[in-house]
């Protein structure tokens, strides 16, 4: 006896396992290759006040100056320089007050010698003075101040421009948008902004055996833990998930959902080489299927290819190596279309390994970490489809794939979650 | 001539300096108490799919295994392992294959002594086996099995709640929700989860010389920046911001505001001891006003009390002075009441000073500085009006209250914006 696939068209395909996977550096050179021919990203405009975390699409440039007023530092009398030139505590020298400037009211008339007018932090200096003479260095009633210092011109306002000037560019085109830019940007008068349209990403979850999110799992059918667990990846990486449900394992359903507009296609489930995994065929057949099986683990049967256009990458149904997949290649290609750093938004320690973690030569490996004051600790028993490891782990390591063991008591680097 | 306070009711407070400061961590001491008293937030109810990142109010208890049945490991052939004790490559042992089991469907029937099933990645075992041998250990047809290995009883499918057990705490209170959080959750079939309701922060923008965001400056007024960075500090930090526009620099608008119902409020402006700030005062003479000066550049000015209960943080309108004060104080307090570490959401690192960096013994100052390749270099001209040299620094420097200075060639923590 043996194999007939005359009886099994598929059946050379659809229980073997992969003959040969390439290395994740292979990959990830593809991916990054593939991404930087993509740009179907646009610029798009948003109200200042949902652009914080958004990333700037273009140089921002003001039109105006901030202030555009001469302004005063400090409470005190706006003054002449050159009158309290040579006063002091023993001999003062006593000025006029004939007003007072408030922040944002013009002072109506100027300044001569021998006159003051009391002035408010912020407000705008009078015509005809060069100085604020602080408070405290004065004696003063209504109709009279005494100056108890003397003052070079220039002191104690700020000039006009001093925070911007026109033709600044405040920020630069790429810029993460923080919330002190916001400010900056309220005060040359943007209402809103240029910046980069989130990447939209159609989560394509195809499996019989799944119930969607917030039922109750029932019998032999799970809860799909993906769909919600990528939506909430996408967001955090600045890409629009757009996930409507569970796919059904059925040819025309699944390449109807990777037709559909979108930046970019992450697939969960069907991805692998079996009888039910439609995906990479479907791939291969209308659009292409580039990448299939990669020397990781957990996560070695993702795929990675195009379909009109669109990077698509195809996620094991198993949620470990659902989110290790992710977080390897799916993440990146948000990020680099959302023009975010490419880099893990985790953060990144040393930590000294408690135990001999050990990987296969050639292969690149996922391990689950607890960290507890510097002590690394691989988490136990923790197969692809248990997710909750990945929720009692700190964070991870990951072993390269020319690296076969990362000894006890040597220090690593880890990647926390959080 | 001396300073007459007949013609001036408030001509002693309103003009004179802060006669004594309190230490930055006196006023810190006040507010963590402070907030240990007030326990306005609730717990709500929210969807799974908008719980990312929000803080888990209880601990989740499983009310279901996952997955609730014996589930495959990998494509193969669901066997009785008695059944093919002794195969090997030279002596297979052949089995009739009676059926196959998909994932999401129950085998109809047992499994009795010399018969196999089909199975495929996640589908339950049938009835009656006990192991699942591996496609790539067998060659096989659509009728029989040829068994290449023998397997222990147990092998290669998972059992009944390997991923989760009936009463598992899955997760506990207090944990700030990740993605992966998201998927566990779905996977015993929550649709909704209990969270820590955001906490409502009321934004007190006074200031007579402030447009409102989204305005073009003109003439010698500025256009608000401190509320929308408020905003998107306070959204940062998971609180709610309500920020509807300026108020008035009117007595009356300001205790409305003040009273608004809220759990924090953070006022900008008007909030030192000058003529025009009322909000010291209302304070004062509605609820209390516990802390005013404290010893720390920029953002001296700031004060803090409560009205009604509920927590008042009176910030700068100088926008650096109200950055500073917003993350020392208000940040930590919106935080707190969030429910989340209060630690800065900044990344700490360690680097060398390239000039010597002084601050007066007593106070506490806050240094912007350049970040690059380790190097620390303070940002220059930096008064408190210039927001813009917020945003070209790459992060700050802490000098605290009883450090005098930090030499050139120093390793100092810095905290990175961004």
């Amino acid at each position: 006896m043996t194999p007939s696939s005359e009886k099994h068209p598929n059946a050379d395909v659809r229980m073997r396992g992969f003959v040969e996977r390439v290395t994740v550096e292979t990959a990830m050179a593809w991916l990054d290759n593939q991404l930087d021919a993509a740009a179907s990203v646009r610029a798009e405009l948003v109200p200042l006040c949902e652009a914080t975390g958004r990333v700037l699409a273009e140089d921002v440039c003001s039109q105006v100056n901030v202030p555009d007023f001469q302004r005063a530092m400090m409470d005190g009398f706006a003054v002449r320089a050159a009158d309290i030139h040579g006063a002091s505590p023993k001999n003062p020298v006593t000025l006029q007050v004939v007003g007072e400037c408030f922040p944002g009211q013009a002072f109506e008339g100027e300044v001569t010698s021998g006159i003051a007018v009391r002035i408010m932090t912020g407000a705008p200096l009078p015509p005809g003075v060069d100085a604020v003479l602080p408070v405290e260095k004065t004696e003063y009633t209504e109709t009279e101040v005494q100056a108890l210092v003397e003052l070079a011109a220039g002191k104690n306002f700020g000039t006009i421009g001093e925070d911007i000037r026109i033709g600044d560019v405040v920020l630069s085109s790429g810029r993460v948008l923080r919330p002190q830019d916001i400010g900056v940007l309220s005060s040359i008068g943007q209402a809103e902004v240029s910046v980069w349209r989130k990447p939209q990403v159609r989560i394509v979850v195809t499996g019989d055996e799944l119930l969607p999110a917030g039922s109750m799992p029932e019998g032999c059918q799970i809860v799909d833990s993906n769909g919600p667990m990528l939506e909430a990846l996408v967001a955090r990486d600045g890409g629009e998930p757009n996930h409507p449900g569970i796919v059904p394992d059925d040819r025309d359903a699944i390449l109807a959902a990777l037709r559909e507009e979108a930046d970019v296609i992450l697939c969960s489930g069907g991805s692998s080489v079996g009888q039910e995994d439609h995906v990479p065929t479907l791939l291969a057949e209308h659009g292409e299927l580039e990448i299939h099986g990669i020397a990781m683990r957990p996560a070695g049967p993702l795929g990675m290819g195009q379909i009109d256009g669109k990077p698509v990458v195809l996620l094991p149904g198993n949620p470990v190596a659902c989110l290790w997949g992710y977080d390897l290649f799916a993440g990146r290609a948000i990020r680099h279309l959302a023009r975010r750093p490419t880099d893990w938004p985790y953060q990144q320690v040393e930590g000294v390994l408690t135990q001999d973690i050990k990987s296969p030569e050639g292969r690149l490996d996922y391990i689950r970490i607890h960290f507890n004051d510097g002590q690394v600790t691989p988490v136990k028993a923790s197969g692809a489809s248990v997710l909750s490891s990945t929720t009692r782990a700190d964070g991870f390591v990951v072993v390269p794939t020319e690296s076969e063991v990362f000894a006890a008591d040597s220090t690593v680097e880890v990647f926390l979650y959080g």
